[in-house]
């Protein structure tokens, strides 16, 4: 069944079911917030053939990863998700199961984490094209910004790196990592396919910091790669960093099928991993990797210089400055 | 110059003149609400060829509009306008300066409401795309919604219909209406290209409505014509009406370039004017349209049935149900 046969009536009727129905209907989605709460605001666009495809990843998953790309923002801001908005283009002959089985997945995502499609717009275009807003709340003094790092703070990433460029890897060249078991293979293909925002983190935030007068903390996210936002926070915070490679969590399973130099790549450019990257006083990055577990890691240290330096304190390779141009470019 | 000529940053670092630049630059941008506010959020997408196009609309005017459209939405809830976000997708071979032409429509409108662009994202693809989300608050009381109707409440129209449909087809058909004055030309054509969201009805409802204990009104924008912000009303609402054909505002002008028919058709069915179509008790209604006036008028009155009629209190014409299949369909 083509989009064309059930018209915009008919679409409408079939999205609404993944909203809640109290709420969409009027001009707008009407949310309440809280007072002293700031609100967090982030949009992603996605295209077909560009961001997503079916070669590697069929519709469900493409909704997975659009909403976790959203809500992984929010995570990285300290903000607690309220709702998305969700902008859909079709054309005429798209296949009305795919917009279905893409709401699917990205509802299973965003119900992990209580939040609802409160509304949206569903237009006519030659390209498959979804847009998603997300909003979410976060108390004024807890909002997470790249600018705030401070030289001499501890790196941390919350998570292994690299993963979801394996995973994809499998899917675009199935000859590749023939000596995986399959479940291995599986755990690479759902970091690709089905990130999971860190959402998780920010209590354990609050734990921690929750008891100092200021709230000593910079980062987020990698979706980028964890090169790019280790280099976006230095920036913006007008700092350095030296990053140990030693240190950076990587799966195990890489040393079985990648080089060191590969395994490396994609840990720092691979990106989607979807991790959060974060810069905080040593003690309390040393009991936040503790408390997080599962791969989560001290990656560095901040400096003073503005460079930014990969390190290896097993000393078999030489320091090298860490660049941003192996990030994905989009013209 | 062509958007591959300056890459993605280079794009961006034009894009962000037209941001706060206090608030951009993070994952999310941060906004802070106050207290006992409602958050009312409204996402459109345009897509080019199909929402726009250089054949009728620059680039300066389709921002205006897409800006207009979206202020238009928060203004029928009732919601004054905190922010917007904007996804853009662009081709490698988009001119940079349709993209500066489009932001530039697209922040004058924005600015005349002090509503600035707060984030975005900026996409590749091959066809030129543009989601826009505006987020407004709104007072938990004040919410205007289509649901709230009641039999035996006026309906009014806050300003002229049909303008904008005139104004398209002068600009699609140079030869139609060559009798018109240049300034009825550009009156229409400006109705078309640079339609002003009515959140200056805002403060007159608040005026009028203030001391009472219930907040009495139902509303929606006339963005998809003034039948079909009539209907969807009176179907939330469970009720019906008696439109008066002969109270439509529509431009003066009209009686000397369309036939009677005609420019019934343009007014109900038209659509792109922006007003407000609201329910509300009749003298309250009498007091908003006199203190708005520039063509505001009660058009009808809310009844029991929950038939829609299109009546004449002339007499000349029969009376006829008002049908919503005339409206504009996306697929």
């Amino acid at each position: 069944m083509k989009v064309k046969d059930i018209g915009e009536q008919g679409l409408l009727r079939i999205l609404q079911k993944f909203c809640p129905a109290e709420i969409v209907g009027d001009d707008c989605a009407v949310v309440l917030t809280n007072p002293n709460q700031s609100l967090a605001i982030t949009t992603d666009m996605l295209v077909d053939g560009v961001h997503f495809s079916d070669r590697t990843t069929g519709p469900y998953y493409a909704g997975w990863r659009a909403a976790a790309a959203n809500l992984s923002d929010l995570a990285a801001m300290g903000a607690t998700p309220l709702a998305v908005t969700v902008a859909l283009a079709v054309a005429p002959d798209t296949a009305v199961e795919w917009v279905e089985e893409f709401y699917r997945g990205m509802t299973a995502c965003l119900q992990e984490y209580h939040t609802p499609i409160v509304g949206g717009d569903v237009v006519r275009s030659p390209v498959v094209t979804v847009a998603i807003t997300a909003f979410g709340q976060v108390e004024r003094d807890r909002t997470i910004c790249r600018s705030n790092a401070r030289s001499g703070w501890a790196i941390v990433a919350t998570g292994v790196h690299g993963a979801s460029r394996a995973g994809l890897e499998l899917l675009l060249n199935p000859e590749f990592g023939q000596n995986l078991t399959e479940v291995d293979r599986a755990s690479l293909i759902l970091a690709h396919q089905c990130p999971k925002p860190r959402l998780d983190v920010l209590p354990v935030f609050w734990e921690i910091l929750g008891c100092e007068g200021e709230f000593s903390i910079a980062g987020m996210d990698s979706s980028d790669g964890l090169a790019d936002a280790i280099i976006q926070i230095c920036r913006a915070s007008g700092i350095g960093a030296k990053i140990d490679r030693t240190k950076l969590p990587i799966p195990d399973i890489f040393s079985e099928i990648l080089s060191t130099e590969k395994a490396l790549d994609w840990a720092l450019y691979g990106g989607e991993d979807f991790e959060l990257v974060l810069f905080l006083p040593s003690a309390n990055a040393q009991l936040l990797v503790e408390k997080i577990g599962n791969g989560a890691a001290i990656v560095g240290i901040a400096t003073d210089s503005t460079d930014i330096w990969l390190t290896d304190s097993s000393g078999i390779y030489p320091d090298t400055i860490l660049k941003l141009d192996r990030g994905f470019q989009h013209f």
